[in-house]
């Protein structure tokens, strides 16, 4: 079996302490470039990249490398001549003189070039995927979510906790988002579900007294693409038994930080800071504020209370607000300003009001006139407004100011790209949504626990959970909450859910039944893996963290996938096609 | 948020150490036993079980304890009286006199008992399996399962290799065991695959420059349930470019060697042996040979070179062999041995001859009158038979000779459990299986590479690939090969398999395409998890080291999945269930 070793060393390795060495490279033509008598080529493999030099009249083989040849070469590695030593390159110091090169495999022309820019189509780049790793980006991508998903994977095990897998063909129980489905061949006529998330299951493990759980777990969620979402994704998952809020968000900070040092190579300051959603909807206006720049809402309803002003006093007397932020010197011009009415309309706004601090303190402003010198001074005192200053007030509902200066907060303050990283808890979040029709609809999951079960009996609408999000930059990374785990409070939540028993039994019963045996008090956690790495790695798209994403319409461009199947296959598994979706079929192949 | 810990010390860690601390646990109520004025209970946590105290006088609740009540308590650790310390328990010389008591939840009568003993019957253990996780085989699996993928993980993280995670939405190609399929809803008609192995995309990783990858993947084989196997089962999968197949597998055996330290706690010796394919069915009847016991198969064909007896003969002159294994002192009756027959025959031999050594050294034999002297001598000298042992001789070609007396030596020798742990590598496996019209079919993948292209044009047969299996006690736990990176190569595969360059194209074009970009040499493997977990903990099922597994028909006895799912979600998908399945369900609805 012994066999020649393709190679001794890694190119990107090679430095000036290995001068004199005979070495066997292997890897791919970077560059190529034919200067009359010697053909110097830039080998690239994992590591990195190093200069080789090749002399055609002893290797004539060198005039046929084209880019992307894949060789593995034997040379010397010797100093580079004085004066083209390369200090951006960590091999920059030397180069190998080739005595000996095979061409492992040639290459094709290339659909792009392999080099840092990323301005090949997307579309081609996921067609060709594999040469799209070849390129800086994407190879950083991949090891960066390798090293992050490793140090996360650390951190529970030093932790105490144990990997468990669950699996991944379930009961469909359908709610919320879309279950894929898996017809069954065995049982024809049934489906598996591909699961939204491990949360029964990881409730069940703690039922069954396994303490602490986590698992880097694939989920699935058909939902119509939108927002940068995939239907397979990742989450780091955990669990844990008699334990509370707290400890999961210390144990989530601990892997958060992990992930944070191997990809960043810094420490992220912890703890991380704790917001109320109730807090976090009032100063910025979303329940996932971007915290890396102030620009928080100010609540100026009190400086309005006698206003002669009707735009104001009619919102604040039909129980509504006067809320604006301080947008610092944005120096617009009225053409400007008029397009930030315009964008606070288009989100639901009556209207947008607009004051410009003169260089004499005084306001320029379409309704300044119709304020009192009180009111003027109370508003600069409230933005602590300096001379160039724009305030932008919003007179509506909270929720509606709140949702657009939120927005308008996001427009004129969010910084480009995430250098900077500011994460932040939100807590206390509410039991329920209220749905357009007036009824409820759990705002976690029908399994959190309420912190208070009188209130939410009592006074649903307003009842406050024992759930908490994690927020990155404005960003959702995951969320958690203190399950329930008495069956009484959890028949509860579905009364109030308005669920009968009936139904309750027939959508969730096992695990309803699982619920009544000794289940310990429990919580957890679930971070989504891509949108941490597309974060931390400055990636515009969780499909540049993703090896082998799909498209926004769900296909792979490589494989074409999703794609049709064989009759045989069908009937194997007991289903057809409907009779519209195969006339559709019969006219695009008529079409093609 | 702070709030009281739910406990401070874990129940199965509490020892002399800790006498006069006062601690606050939480477990489960494993055992209970009420002594007239004193209640016993042993609480039992995720690290083990504690006697605790409980006067009933102070506690009333003491005796509202039922078993696997979820409680907390507050107690005073302190030494057991004199004569009731229990060696046999690491916290045996400790109990914890209780202050305090909580039920945090109480259980219903339980449907088995939480003991060592797996005498439930499994279904129920399934249905109920988050009460079999309490039960010390059930967690002793999973945490040993953790363990093992923790240090699998650590050894390919420490090796260099970078864990990718491959899509499990792929596109289906059809061949071998049968895709599980996923219809998308945004391209109704067309479908999604769940992957049999990441193979392909594994490969495209090292096209793209990976160059050592490594996932604990979550694989899918819609198989007919036979031999103990699952729908989803997970594999360590691992490929490298430039490196050899002994690369690959001194790597697989880092990582076996790091899960037995994990689970048996003790070091294998390295490296694993080697047996050639064709050494494996020649000396032991299987390409998975058992070797925790001797038995070889031997051939004997050259002391009938010239026989009289027509039974062997026979069998030479049509090229065929006479091959035997010495069971040993079997001591079996001439019934017993008749059953040896029977067995035989029942594999497709058309007879077995037995012999046994009497204690004087001659043979008894119903077919020892038609032998010479020199074949009987023959016969002693190449089983080195002593008296008692029975020799067992099959006539036929070598293959089915191999198959019966294979299974013969599995049946005679084969050692219960699997305390003792026997690997080997078998390596120079086929390119091709002949299918019985006489087809060919790649043995293993049609990306394995052939030791000599000539060879497999010419011979196709008897061609050997760069394709070997990690073998241990009898039980395939493995399989790898180098792989084909030359497209050339790839498509003489295809042509003696006779696979039209069409029908390829249209198969795996998408892949085929990627070998002509600078493909890297490539090799790796894949470890089944589940079975190697078995063999560890000397399972007789993989059931029992699946957190949730699925019967043999497929189905979780828990969640009862598969289900029937609503016409609406069957609509969105753009399928129905066949008009005969209809019938079949609507049969079985009326019959409930």
């Amino acid at each position: 079996m012994a066999q020649e070793p393709l190679r001794t060393d890694y190119a990107g390795e090679l430095a000036a302490d290995r001068i004199g060495d005979t070495v066997r490279l292997a890897g791919w033509v970077a560059k190529r470039r034919d200067h009359g008598g010697v053909v110097f080529v830039d080998l690239r493999d994992v590591k990195g990249i190093v200069q080789v030099v090749i002399d055609p009249t002893e290797i004539p083989a060198a005039h046929e490398l084209r880019m992307e040849y894949c060789v593995s070469l034997v040379g010397e590695v010797r100093p580079r001549m004085e004066g083209t030593e390369n200090p951006d390159m960590p091999t920059g110091a030397v180069e190998v003189g080739v005595t000996e090169i095979t061409v492992l495999s040639a290459s094709d022309p290339l659909p792009f070039m392999i080099d840092d820019r990323a301005d090949a189509d997307e579309l081609i780049r996921l067609e060709y995927r594999y040469l799209d790793f070849r390129r800086a980006p994407m190879a950083a991508a991949l090891r960066a979510r390798g090293a992050a998903v490793h140090a996360m994977r650390s951190a529970m095990a030093d932790g105490g906790f144990l990997e468990v897998e669950t699996p991944t063909l379930i009961a469909s129980t359908p709610e919320g988002a879309r279950d894929m489905l898996v017809p069954s061949r065995l049982r024809q006529g049934e489906f598996y579900a591909l699961p939204q998330s491990p949360q029964l299951f990881k409730q069940l493990l703690m039922v069954g007294g396994v303490d602490r759980y986590y698992q880097i777990a694939r989920c699935y969620r058909d939902e119509d693409f939108r927002s940068d979402r995939q239907l397979e994704f990742t989450q780091l998952d955990i669990e844990g038994s008699f334990w509370t809020a707290a400890d999961v968000q210390s144990t989530i900070e601990t892997a958060i930080a992990a992930a944070v040092k191997a990809v960043r190579g810094l420490d992220v300051s912890l703890p991380f800071g704790r917001l109320t959603y109730s807090d976090a909807l009032d100063r910025f206006g979303s329940d996932k504020p971007d915290l890396r720049f102030g620009m928080e809402i100010i609540d100026v309803s009190s400086v309005f209370a006698v206003t002669e002003f009707k735009g104001f006093g009619g919102a604040l007397d039909a129980g509504g607000v006067v809320r604006g932020i301080n947008g610092g010197s944005l120096g617009l011009s009225r053409g400007g300003l008029d397009g930030l009415v315009a964008d606070a309309q288009a989100l639901g706004a009556k209207g947008l009001a607009w004051l410009v601090v003169e260089d004499d303190g005084t306001w320029r402003s379409p309704i300044a006139k119709f304020l009192s010198e009180a009111e003027l001074d109370g508003l600069l005192a409230g933005f602590d407004a300096k001379p160039g200053d724009t305030v932008l007030l919003v007179a509506d509902t909270a929720k509606l100011a709140g949702a657009v200066l939120g927005s308008l907060r996001l427009q004129l303050g969010r910084p480009e790209g995430h250098e900077e990283l500011a994460f932040t808890w939100v807590t206390d979040f509410p039991v329920f949504d209220i749905n357009e029709d007036g009824s409820l609809a759990p705002a976690h999951h029908p399994f959190t626990q309420p912190v208070s079960l009188e209130d939410m009996v009592e006074r649903p609408e307003t009842a406050i959970a024992q759930a908490y999000d994690l927020v990155l930059n404005g960003s959702e990374l995951g969320s958690g909450s203190v399950r329930i785990h008495d069956p009484e409070v959890q028949a509860k939540v579905f009364e109030v859910l308005g669920i009968s028993d009936e139904e309750a039994q027939s959508r969730f019963g096992w695990f309803i039944r699982a619920l009544r045996y000794g289940t310990p008090p429990h919580a957890g956690f679930a971070v989504g893996v891509d949108r941490l790495l597309a974060i931390l790695l400055e990636r515009e798209s969780i499909r540049d963290v993703i090896p082998f994403p799909k498209t926004q319409r769900g296909i792979d461009p490589m494989t074409s996938s999703p794609t049709r199947v064989t009759d045989v296959q069908l009937r194997e598994l007991g289903v057809d096609l409907r009779p519209e979706v195969k006339a559709k079929l019969a006219k695009e192949a008529a079409e093609d």
